[in-house]
C-alpha cells in the first residue's frame, strides 16, 4: 500500500493528524522502568498502548537508539515489531535524516524497511535526487525530504536565495515536480516557521508535510494548521515528542502522555475544522 | 589529541594519504568467510591487518553495518575496537553523514564517539551550524562536513548559485570562517570534480579535505592531488573502498587488497612529491 494511502486511512480512523515521536532518553525514563532489561522498549510500549487511538503515526528517531549501540537497535526493532503486530494499520516513520551515494543507500534501505519494517524514512536532500534514487524508486515507502527544518539556525543555508527564491523552496519545488514520480515523497516543514510552511504548501500541491516543532520547540498549532492544511483538511503530519513522552516523570507517565496527546490532537482538530 | 594532529602523525609514519573505506557487503565477501559467525568483522580484520602500514585512516560507512541490524552494529563495534586496540595511532572516521537538531545529535555523538570510539564523523550541512553545534564543540573529534559530494547528481543543489557563488563553495567558506573555531572541521570534496576540489582548497585554507571518488567511482588521482594538495604536500585524505576490498574475491583477498592499497598509496605519493 502507498504510504499516503496508509496515512489517509489512519487519519480518518483516529480523526487525528498527530504523529507521536518515540524518542526515549534513558535519563528521562520513569524510575520504575529503569531496571527493566529493555527499558526503552517498555517505555515506548506503554506510550504506544496509551496513544494508539489518538495518533496518526509513530516516529522513532534512530539517534536515540543508536546512542545505546546494538542494544538500542534491538529496542528500536522491538518497538517497530510491536507496532506492526499490534497496530498493523499504524504508519511507522523512521526519523533518520539519511542520505548517501548510490549503493551505500541500500544499507539504509535494508535497515529501515527490511530490518525495522518502517513505512517511511526522513531523508536529507543535499546530495540530490540521483543519490537518493534507491529510496525514491520504492513505490510503497514514504520518502520524507528535509525542506525547512524546525531548528533556530535552519536558515543558514536553507534561506539562501537561489535563482530568486530561497533554497528550501527550490527543494520543495524540485521534490514536487521531479522527485515525486512514484507519489511517495513528503516534505519536512518546521512549525517554528509558519510563513515558510505556507510557501511550501503552495509549492508542494497536495503532498503530505511532516511538521515537527510544536510542543517543546514552541511552534504554534493554530498558525501551523492555517499555513499548511490542505483544502481537504488533511495533508499534515504534526509531530510532538518530548511534550507527550515526558508529560509526567512518574508512574503515571502513560496516562499523562495520553492526556497530552489527546489535548494536542483536539487542539489540532479545532483549527482543522 | 586533536584529530588533525592524529592524522598528521600517521601520514608521516606511513608516508600515506590513503584512507581505506571499510564497507563490507555480505554478497561480496569471499566464500570461505561467509560461514563465520562474524563474517563482516573477519573480513575487515584481514583487510586491516593487510593494510595497516599503508593506510592513514580507516573509514567504515555505518550504512553497510546497519543493513544487518543489531548484528551489523556489533560487527562495526568489533571492527572499531580491533583498530583501537591493535593500531591505536590509526584514525577511525565513521562515515555516517548525520545531521539532526539540538539534543537529538547527542544520540549520534554517543554512537560514534562513546560506543564505537571513532575519531571523526561525516556530517551533512543542510541544517546549519547551530544544529551541529553539539558536534562542533568536541575539540578532539573531527567534524567532516559534506561540501561537494562525489556522486553524478551532486550538483542539483550543491552547484546552485547563491550570492554569486555555488552553494558548495558557500558551505566551504562558512565552515572555514565560522564553524571551525575549534580547528576540528574538515570538508568532503569528491575526486570526481577536480575543478570544484581546487576551488574548495582555495576557500578552505589549510583544512584537511576528505576526498572520496577515486577507484570504482572513476576519480583521477593526478588531478585530485594537483587540485587539492596543500603546500606542505599533505591536507588530503584520499579514500578508496571497493577497489581495495574486492581486489580479489578469493582466499587471497587480503593479499590483493594490500597490493591495491600499495599501488594507490604509491600513485598518490608520486603526484604528491
Amino acid at each position: 500500500m502507498n504510504f499516503s494511502d496508509k496515512l489517509n486511512e489512519i487519519i480518518v480512523k483516529n480523526d487525528s493528524l498527530l504523529c507521536v515521536g518515540l524518542d526515549p532518553e534513558q535519563s528521562k525514563i520513569p524510575h520504575h522502568l529503569k531496571n527493566s532489561a529493555y527499558s526503552l522498549f517498555e517505555f515506548n510500549k506503554a506510550i504506544i498502548d496509551a496513544t494508539s487511538d489518538l495518533a496518526a503515526s509513530y516516529k522513532p528517531n534512530s539517534a536515540f537508539y543508536e546512542a545505546l549501540g546494538n542494544k538500542g537497535i534491538v529496542e528500536l526493532k522491538m518497538t517497530c515489531d510491536y507496532i506492526k503486530h499490534k497496530f498493523p494499520d499504524m504508519p511507522i516513520i523512521l526519523d533518520a535524516k539519511r542520505a548517501d551515494i548510490g549503493n551505500t543507500n541500500e544499507g539504509y534501505i535494508k535497515y529501515a524497511f527490511e530490518y525495522l519494517g518502517a513505512d517511511a524514512i526522513t531523508l536529507n536532500p543535499y546530495l540530490g535526487q540521483e543519490a537518493l534514487s534507491s529510496f525514491l524508486k520504492l513505490e510503497d515507502k514514504g520518502c520524507i525530504i528535509l525542506c525547512k527544518t524546525s531548528n533556530r539556525g535552519a536558515g543558514e543555508f536553507q534561506d539562501l536565495m537561489v535563482e530568486g527564491e530561497p533554497l528550501y523552496l527550490k527543494v520543495a519545488k524540485k521534490v514536487y515536480s521531479d522527485w515525486n514520480k512514484n507519489k511517495n515523497c513528503l516534505l519536512v516543514a518546521g512549525a517554528t516557521y509558519p510563513n515558510e510552511l505556507k510557501a511550501i504548501r503552495e509549492a508542494a500541491g497536495d503532498m503530505f508535510l511532516l511538521v515537527p516543532g510544536i510542543g517543546a520547540q514552541g511552534g504554534d498549532i493554530e498558525k501551523t494548521i492555517k499555513a499548511g492544511i490542505r483544502s481537504d483538511k488533511s495533508g499534515l503530519i504534526i509531530s510532538a515528542s518530548r511534550s507527550i513522552l515526558y508529560a509526567s516523570g512518574g508512574e503515571d507517565f502513560a496516562d499523562k502522555a495520553r492526556e497530552e496527546a489527546q489535548k494536542l490532537r483536539d487542539e489540532i482538530n479545532k483549527y482543522r475544522a
